[in-house]
């Protein structure tokens, strides 16, 4: 069980930042009436003491909303949407309700959901990844709110994750590759500087790579925002370097599909020329043509194993465990021996 | 501007459905430890009064939460993904938050969470096509909550459109269909009793037929859930049958994609022996093999106007306006001329 504290009060942050009371009630109903300097003062304030703007309200209402969160990083694509949709189903079938939140990969944004989910009486939070500012996992505890990290698993971090290891389940998939011959490769990634997934799975591929001997500098990396034309774009590119790779890992699905179509139109083919591989194994890799091979990740399970561990917990104190969940390698036709 | 009355309280709730407090209180947070006849009776109550579960914190709270409501039918397959991207996109850039529910098409739930959103605070709701219970659109009059329904269009609705009309957008794809010389068609939809877009693309369909001079029994229909899978299914099934069909009709791009699927398994050659074509454009449509026909639903357009729409209310008082945005045909090459 999480410790409770005196919850700090809308004065508490006044003092704290120095305004007054209207001031950061402005800020937080009315930011655009605010200067940005302001702002942030009586944010930063919010966030050392852990206030929630609608602490009595929540305290007033019920203890218990029967509302549980959840913050996504985009509801484009579907990368996230099967895993969502099946924690939903098992939350309806204990009675609680789900609200959703996207982040659109930005951790301000998070961080405003956040709060504002918490503001609005959700009794538990399922967030995705570990990467935020520690203040907020402060805030959480000072509000008594658990939450639970998924699409990724660590053993100690500082909330329990239903997940899988991002950074080992790529490393099997580039030693596939690497079993097939293939020893020119690239990568077509997110941005790995805000996104903890997107950084494991290149540093799996870079693991594969050093135990068989291969260097940092062997890897070509582009770092793209996750769409199909951006997958697309990123394979045209290599396709036109002097040396282009044999292998294309993507960081995900989405950018495969779009790789996998930009050679289609290229003329290039997969897999005789260029083998292109993924990571989730969302409805795309399944449509897609010729089929991708793609890192499975089990989304329904994760989703209701979640699910079932704040249920636990809110229902009965059970002490959420993190649970590690296999994510392997789906063989399909994308992937292919290197050409001689 | 929409009426106000004084709000229905819990003892309302208790007087009118005959049990105590306790009882409609023990109905609202743990449904399953009460009886179904009592619930049914309670909730029967709630829904005549239109008494909002948490309206005593919602009106304590700010009158504003700067928070807004999406209840999409489901998160699965990114069918309604884009559009509420984009719609969460500008939210944010005015300063609101968006939470989204999902239905899973049942609307027995889209109620219960229409009530929670509104219990929790939401400024203003978007809701997906017009078929619900009318006494949902008097609660949310009642609690002074505006409403804009998408994916739809009527000019006369029960509250205001930002959408498409879904039987003059599939009327164009069956005339085209038609026009190409197929007179064998069939239809692979959602189930049509409880969805209404659905229901209105099968009769665009069924309007070309009349046109053309077709009767109703021309049209084979199968009914089945939105899925990869149920598409293939269905589009086997059809091919088993003595005289298949040589263009097959699909509710969405989720049952077309897994029909183009099935096919390719199959070795029916897509659109050499069989057209299929779909509706909604979403990535699975441009990344599925052949490319897909489909009407192209303006995602992003919706999204962004909707919620324009709802801002220019929330913020300025401007009524909400209906809009009728294009759906148009978008030929690939899945759709050919009726094999000889």
């Amino acid at each position: 069980m999480m410790p409770t504290r005196p919850a700090p009060t809308l004065s508490d942050v006044a003092k704290r930042s120095g305004f007054s009371t209207a001031t950061v009630s402005r800020c937080l109903n009315f930011p655009d009436q605010v200067s940005d300097k302001t702002r942030m003062t009586v944010m930063a304030a919010i966030a050392d003491l852990g206030y929630s703007p609608n602490f009595g309200a929540r305290a007033m209402a019920a203890q218990r909303t029967n509302t549980i969160g959840a913050i996504i990083p985009t509801m484009e694509n579907a990368i996230f949407a099967r895993g969502i949709q099946a924690f939903q189903e098992e939350l309806n079938d204990h009675g609680y309700n789900l609200m959703v939140a996207s982040s659109s990969y930005r951790m301000d944004l998070e961080e405003s959901q956040i709060r504002s989910l918490v503001a609005r009486g959700a009794d538990a939070l399922l967030l995705v990844g570990y990467q935020r500012d520690p203040a907020i996992y402060q805030f959480l505890e000072a509000q008594n709110v658990p939450a639970l990290v998924t699409w990724a698993y660590a053993a100690n971090g500082p909330r329990p994750s239903v997940g899988f290891d991002n950074r080992r389940s790529m490393e099997k998939m580039a030693k596939e590759v690497l079993r097939l011959g293939h020893r020119r490769l690239a990568v077509i990634t997110a941005e790995t500087a805000s996104n903890d997934r997107a950084a494991a799975r290149l540093q799996g591929i870079r693991d594969a790579m050093g135990a068989a001997g291969l260097a940092d500098d062997d890897l070509r990396v582009i770092e793209t925002p996750y769409g199909i034309d951006t997958g697309g774009a990123a394979f045209a590119s290599l396709m036109q370097e002097s040396q282009p790779p044999t292998a294309v890992l993507c960081g995900n699905d989405v950018l495969a599909v779009g790789a996998l179509g930009r050679a289609r139109d290229l003329g290039v083919d997969v897999p005789g020329d260029v083998s292109i591989v993924g990571f989730d194994d969302i409805e795309l890799a399944q449509v897609a043509y010729p089929k991708l091979t793609t890192v499975h990740v089990p989304h329904r399970e994760m989703g209701r194993k979640a699910a079932r561990a704040l249920i636990g917990f809110l229902q009965g104190g059970t002490p959420i465990e993190a649970e590690e969940l296999k994510a392997e390698v789906y063989r399909r036709e994308s992937l292919g021996p290197a050409p001689r």
